[in-house]
């Protein structure tokens, strides 16, 4: 097929993580490739910026700045959560509808790419669907992004391995730090880790462990499976017992048998109507020193995390700024609605692909930890887990520094100048 | 003065640092080159394992373990935090005492090093006070430790360095990842660090700003300035007017005016006497939230921060080490009752030396960040504390690593035979 002629706007929703830059990078490098790709353009906070014709000049970018986005955290085109939601709102849906329509023609963009996790991938969808509907000529890529790695169809998603490669080195550096406090009392850590759903960003923690069953996490408590307070009590007090300190893990969106999470904060929601998480850890803690009165202390990393670009995953970047890559490579082979997945060809030597997934399959779909991939206690994922998980937290991404600081990028940001009238 | 015959004891106390193994590598390695010292020893978990006589035989250790010591984070010999207090407990405190010289003339300990902050130059102070009193041979150095920094004589303690450039980096790459999210709402992130007196561990956060008044932290919350709710709540609004975030960092032992600290859990208390601090991050963002109504977002960063040897500062590692080997040299040479102090020649280019310091005027002294290195209005450190903090944070240790983990050492421990009866 013929490349189409117009320009690309790429935006970045939800989340961030280390590598979604990288994926951002991957299209801006890919783009200058082709031929009937024209300006390179950038959505300011992902829909909302485009809503409100807020699109920056990538072409304007220095090489250097497109470069140094592959080791740069966060979303340097900014981010939201704003969603177009057809079932709860039809009539704002359908106007915001128009409107991102009235820019994309206004700019004549012919290749869009949103590069986000479940809801942004729901979006990325509803927006190739409406083109289509509209006769409206526009390929439309959604590019895979989440720390949560709960997308399906895709072996894993970009964002996930730089997480665990984090927090499984936080996990390695406080067992050491806790287990060197250990003295006959005993002493115990919580560390509470994201994961609002599925469990894998506590469970990749169980790489810390190095194949030694001795070395911590001593206990991954994952959402997936319910908490079990007598359970969790008599394996502490087995941990302490063995090593005399304990350290555990835990998703924050652990759940009891009721399916309650047992840390919700259930006053506050955010823009998708789900309960704003916090205290998993600081709830373990309670219990844990109220039942067992040992002295735990909590580590809660929060955004620190998804943003340890200090210490990302090599292997994880790469895979990101791929994806970035062969989503415009399709566009510009004509295809439409459909999304980068990682396939694994082998775990060891660990050996990778990418192919296209139907964004129809992908929109709003939750991929969690298999059951035969956790220990039959619920305890500990499994080495089923530690073979898929490993190769994806190899080698480092190299961030330049100065002043003994990371330095990493900002985007010079030029606006685009506006051709509608204000949004309404 | 000619060298003492005897063997050489070494030991660490308090919470650990990523650098404070740095210490015990200087002891070891720098122990090789004096004819003096015989055996050197280990004692496990302080003070506590002296008393029960658990000593390692360092000599026996790799010497790939000892190097690897430059690079590992926590307290390789293990720590504890036990007190020999004469004033609250003297019967137990004098009982103390004769078991440890028991234990030191059964291994004939000459040269005897105990690395710690506060409480533990305290008890080095003790031992030498008491060596000299009981006419026992022995030279008694205190090694400086602690994350806090708040020892005073020293330019600054070893631990100090690798705690701020890791928490400035949190910083940072939190600040990116805020940022990117903020939309016309704003958004919040407090972001709780260690430094229950002293604020030296807040206030190096500063140095993420790299000299532009608009990155963070924005907010720095120290435990020398009484927190002010109406102040601090008007300078997040104007954070979030001129930003659309804003990322606050707050010491964990802030106070208000009346002295009381804003997240104490006074229901338990430390070894010390100490109140256990949690929560001073998430008293700030009830605050935050409940009067401003601004999604608001904590990290807890808890022992991450002084473990987190994957991103240590290289100067601060130099410097433990060097205490350490100054320590044994001024040992060797007939001193006692002395701790080595850094001693800052210039900042810009930062120089170093290192001098002795009488444990006298150590010992249960602390030391604050002065009045006229923060800023008039309280909430963040000024161009005084940057010149004095940002040469700590220079350079990045080099660390192993495999399978995208780090790979620190431990050591083999092998036991000093016992030569005396249980401990009573």
């Amino acid at each position: 097929m013929a490349e189409l002629n117009g320009n690309l706007l790429v935006a970045q929703s939800g989340g961030p993580t280390s590598v979604i830059n990288a994926s951002v990078a991957g299209v801006i490098m890919e783009a200058g490739h082709h031929e009937g790709i024209e300006e390179i353009y950038g959505g300011l906070n992902g829909i909302l910026g485009i809503l409100n014709e807020d699109l920056i000049d990538l072409g304007d970018e220095k090489r250097s700045a497109v470069e140094g986005l592959r080791y740069t955290p966060a979303a340097a085109l900014g981010t939201c959560r704003y969603k177009i939601d057809f079932k709860k709102k039809p009539e704002k849906a359908a106007k915001d509808m128009d409107r991102l329509f009235e820019v994309f023609q206004a700019h004549n963009i012919r290749y869009f790419f949103y590069a986000g996790g479940n809801d942004s991938q729901d979006t990325a969808h509803k927006i190739h669907l409406e083109a289509v509907k509209r006769g409206y000529e526009m390929r439309v890529m959604g590019v895979p992004k989440t720390i949560d790695n709960d997308l399906p169809c895709t072996d894993h998603c970009p964002g996930y391995g730089s997480v665990i490669k984090f927090n499984a080195t936080v996990v390695t550096e406080v067992g050491l730090d806790v287990g060197s406090m250990a003295t006959d009392d005993g002493s115990c850590c919580i560390i509470e880790v994201m994961g609002r759903a599925a469990g894998w960003i506590a469970a990749g923690t169980v790489l810390a462990k190095q194949g030694d069953p001795a070395r911590p996490p001593h206990i991954v408590l994952l959402p997936e499976i319910a908490f079990d307070e007598a359970a969790f009590l008599a394996k502490v007090k087995e941990t302490i017992a063995a090593h005399k300190y304990c350290i555990v893990v835990c998703g924050e969106g652990l759940k009891n048998a009721a399916g309650e999470e047992i840390g919700a904060d259930k006053t506050r929601l955010d823009a998708f109507g789900h309960a704003v998480l916090a205290g998993a850890a600081e709830k373990l803690k309670e219990i844990v020193q109220g039942r067992l009165n040992l002295k735990t202390r909590t580590v809660l990393l929060g955004y620190a995390q998804r943003a340890a670009a200090h210490f990302a995953s090599q292997t994880d970047a790469e895979e990101a700024y791929t994806c970035g890559a062969v989503a415009v490579r399709a566009a510009a082979d004509g295809r439409s609605g459909l999304m980068p997945k990682i396939v694994r060809l082998s775990s060891n030597p660990y050996k990778w692909t990418v192919e296209l997934e139907d964004l129809a399959n992908i929109a709003n779909v939750e991929h969690f930890v298999p059951r035969d991939w956790i220990s039959e206690d619920g305890f500990l994922p499994n080495e089923k887990f530690v073979e898929y998980a490993l190769p994806l937290i190899a080698g480092e991404v190299k961030v330049p520094t100065k002043d003994g600081l990371p330095q990493y990028v900002t985007l010079a940001r030029n606006p685009v100048e506006k051709k509608l009238a204000p949004r309404a």
